[in-house]
């Protein structure tokens, strides 16, 4: 099989049947190669990754779970190197092609994944988000994607970046289709419930490009349609600008943790951006990561008090669609610092987020999210299939 | 040419003839792969440097220079990325090959050049040296090898890194290639009149392990006896520690300076410790930079009163013999920074040096480095060829 989108990591291209007559029978699916597959190295995207550890004998738990299911792998896609990056662009297997916007990037760090599902290599695709690495390429390739509650899934067999915010992700299509790899991931039935109270956070859509703002008020207006009791709040009052420096030191110190041996005893090649975020993350000084533990708590009691049960808050995934290709690294960098100032909260709080597909700006596909209290994945997933039928 | 030795730059092999009756006519010569050669691409030892760089029309002065006088050039040669390193090994194309110590390290950035000549594939090599590049491959290969004194030699089509410290130079198997070589580049006789004075600097040999001092000593005492005064003195009284920092605070300032741009353009691919490098030298404090400005004045101060003409001083080249390939990240920068405590005179107040093999510790060479003042290239060269006759 060619691979025009760049979507696959290079080598023989795995293919292992999914268990027959199960609820997932008949798809397809593609793994970002962060997972393991029996039999197969897990490259993490980096050339000195699979060399240096051994060649898995399991399948990761998510991979099990789909294969399980009776979903058939057909494919590990690339990923920005050991999951650290947002745009999605790979200095050493390339840029996967974003199918719905060309000269634009996928998004990362499950850019492969997004890329396989866009060009409709396969029917949904597993990601990891840590920082936004399912949410982004969602927005950014207009498909559906989750960031499930943080502790919810095993991440065994999933090669780690920082533990405390790492979540196993999935990518798809149609509304259809996801719920029904939801269903199967969380094993519980999708809802059809709609929750009580709907958050609009405005700190979050003034965060974002006007053009964003615009491009996603019909669907904003159709939340509102289908949940009775609307209001708009501030997300952060103290400053998304705050929970995002405090993800920014709390991550980089465990992505430093989880890759220092490695780095110690191999010497990787690395994009310069990689090594710089890993060196940096080398140089956080205990007492930065004081506060930014407190930071961490008073957000997670912020969305407890924000988020009870039965409550949502809708949000722009990404405060502007997909860039350029390419762009130099000081401007990749400012992209880079915006996104994460609305991705933050995933890996701070811990709380499920739904990207949902259906707006976009001069034919460029942007992202409503859609976030929910700790355990509320289903329901998450429900909003986003009402929200398409409605 | 089958390259056992990994010595060059993989491709096609330059092989440009030297012009028919030149003085270096019937020799060979190889160019580390920071000298430009029309019509080939300069790799820098990295990947990303020459697909964002010309391919050079015209060749380096150092490379006409060996051309026109009848030398013939026969390859490009590995050196570690953008010539940050001491070790020699490069993580793309890897370590050239010791032919005098098979399980260890060349030593660099001159790798290649080292590991070519060191193997018989050529005469004499084109090296480069900053902080050490041609100095540490000479010792750790058993070869005679040169840095000019700074600004002497055009370092025109020189792939640069830190212009205050950078110089070009090179290497040779034996003292009659070296001296015929020097001559052509130096464009001077090379005297056969032995120096006044001999310093032994007594800081540098304490700061050399214990094997390298009894190994050095039956030169030394050959050394001893071409010159009728000798003495022991103390080169750097403010610490050769001091020195090297002040050159790993110079040297880097002005690489980030040299490289920032094509970083900002390219996010190039690196080994982990070159980004690392690069990075910190990005963190440096203005004041930090006028402090080692000073502590160079004051270096140049110290030597100028050392080295009057006449005068040369001698030193073990560097503190141990050739460490093992792959070590760790740890172990390697260790080593790195007591090769530089040896080097660093050498950037940081521009006087010339030679490296003289001669010398081993369980068949690892080791080299005994004479020093002299500004311009005094010719008589170090001189003092060579006469350590190998006395």
């Amino acid at each position: 099989m060619p691979d025009d989108i760049k979507a696959f990591v290079p080598g023989p291209r795995v293919h292992i049947e999914g268990r027959a007559g199960g609820p997932l029978a008949g798809l397809t699916f593609a793994a970002k190669d962060l997972f393991d597959v029996a039999g197969y190295p897990t490259g993490g995207g980096n050339p000195d990754w699979a060399r240096s550890n051994p060649v898995p004998m399991r399948h990761a738990w998510a991979v099990q779970r789909l294969l399980d299911a009776g979903a058939t792998l057909i494919g590990k896609t690339i990923t920005d190197e050991v999951s650290l990056g947002i745009v999605g662009e790979n200095a050493f297997y390339g840029t996967p092609f974003n199918s719905r916007a060309p000269d634009r990037v996928p998004g990362g760090s499950s850019s492969g994944s997004a890329a396989a599902v866009a060009a409709g290599q396969c029917d949904t695709a597993l990601g990891t988000d840590t920082g936004g690495s399912v949410r982004v390429p969602a927005s950014f390739c207009g498909l559906y994607g989750i960031r499930p509650t943080h502790g919810r899934l095993p991440v065994t067999g999933m090669m780690p970046q920082a533990p405390s915010s790492d979540t196993t992700g999935w990518l798809a299509h149609d509304a259809e289709t996801f719920a029904r790899v939801a269903s199967v991931m969380l094993g519980e039935t999708i809802p059809t419930a709609m929750p009580a109270r709907l958050i609009v956070a405005v700190d979050a859509f003034a965060f974002a490009d006007p053009e964003v703002v615009e491009a996603l008020q019909p669907m904003v207006g159709r939340l509102r349609a289908l949940v009775a009791n609307a209001r708009e709040e501030i997300m952060a009052p103290a400053g998304l600008t705050q929970w995002a420096r405090a993800q920014r030191t709390l991550q980089p110190v465990e992505a430093w943790a989880t890759f220092k041996d490695w780095i110690e005893c191999h010497n990787p090649r690395l994009a310069f951006s990689v090594a710089r975020n890993l060196l940096l993350g080398s140089m956080i000084s205990q007492a930065e990561c004081q506060w930014a533990g407190l930071v961490r708590q008073e957000a997670c009691g912020r969305m407890r008090y924000l988020l009870p049960p039965g409550t949502i808050l809708c949000m722009p995934t990404t405060p502007f669609p997909a860039p350029k290709r390419g762009e130099p690294l000081s401007i990749a960098g400012g992209q880079r610092d915006r996104l994460l100032c609305l991705c933050c909260h995933g890996g701070l709080t811990g709380v499920p987020q739904v990207s949902i597909p259906g707006a976009a700006i001069g034919g460029l596909p942007i992202g409503l999210s859609v976030v929910g209290s700790p355990g509320s994945d289903a329901m998450l997933v429900g909003v986003a299939a009402a929200l398409r039928d409605g």
